[in-house]
């Protein structure tokens, strides 16, 4: 394999990209190396030492602990656990949570031999032993392996006399009801609330 | 900017990924940087030495000439004329053209600002020039811009005295007419051909 099929099959590899798209990144890449290969290879060089995990709550940044962990004006009472790194910036580009947040890296999952000892749950024990936790919101994914998730760590948290909370399911914002999935309306029907 | 920040706007910037998929592509690659960001970003520097324009025929390769041109089974008599390296793999992977190529690198824009000058023409009337080409098959995107590009290397070529001739139009194989434009239908109509 040469160089230009070895980056196609590397590019192919990135979540939402296809060999097709791969093709035409590639291509965008080796047309314009000086402006456009060279710099993002030497980004990603310099990225792989600056970026971190966070010890703290998991997320990844250039410092450690990360910006939200040192930032003084968060509220440190309320924890927000969630799957992915990916989940964490989702909830920062809404900004509507303001506390802090714990990133497991997983759900336990028997399929993906993922089992408690795999998820990143000491540091939000540790924090929660400190004393100044008061909520840990669960905002885990609405299927199988986040619900086993969630009862779980509702379980292990519940000698720690913290509050726990579970985000809302239901309809989403602008969706229409005839597209949901029985699932969603069982749920949205069930969690119904008087106006 | 952090270099997160960064990597995020470098991949939005590559053809086929949007805010959202060079996100969740950097993610991926932070959470692996000694297996997937440091061998594609050494891949990349070496690639960018090491894939260079093909002299003869505008390809991109490793070697110059590209393997195509040095090719001595291919068919030296055929040139087929596309406007970028995509379009050359495109036909390379359907493996039906087993002739010669010219990358010309774009088409004529007055919108772009692209003109004569700007495609890569000189090493085809070189190779017109040298007496061994018959016929030149215009590989050129059914646009306006195309359609401009093929009448003025049609002209050019008038006096060369080679055989020059265009890819079909008409209805794409497995396609259904009900979705197609209405240019592609006259098209389509108009090149009919007896059964």
């Amino acid at each position: 394999m040469d160089d230009i099929e070895q980056l196609i099959a590397m590019l192919a590899r990135l979540p939402g990209l296809g060999p097709r798209s791969a093709r035409r990144a590639a291509l965008s890449l080796l047309r314009n190396p000086e402006t456009r290969m060279l710099p993002l290879a030497r980004l990603m060089e310099q990225a792989a030492t600056t970026v971190q995990t966070c010890s703290s709550c998991g997320n990844l940044d250039v410092v450690n602990p990360c910006h939200i962990c040192t930032d003084t004006h968060r509220d440190r009472s309320i924890i927000c656990v969630v799957e992915t790194v990916g989940d964490l910036w989702a909830l920062e580009r809404s900004s509507i949570h303001q506390g802090m947040y714990q990133v497991l890296g997983g759900t336990l999952s028997a399929l993906a031999g993922l089992g408690p000892e795999d998820l990143n749950v000491v540091p939000l024990m540790h924090r929660i032993e400190a004393g100044e936790v008061k909520e840990v919101i669960l905002a885990l994914g609405a299927t199988v392996e986040g619900a086993t998730t969630a009862h779980w760590l509702q379980e292990k948290l519940s000698s720690t006399g913290v509050i726990v909370t579970r985000v809302a399911h239901g309809v989403p914002i602008g969706g229409a009801l005839d597209v949901l999935d029985d699932g969603t309306l069982a749920a949205a029907l069930m969690a119904r609330k008087q106006l």
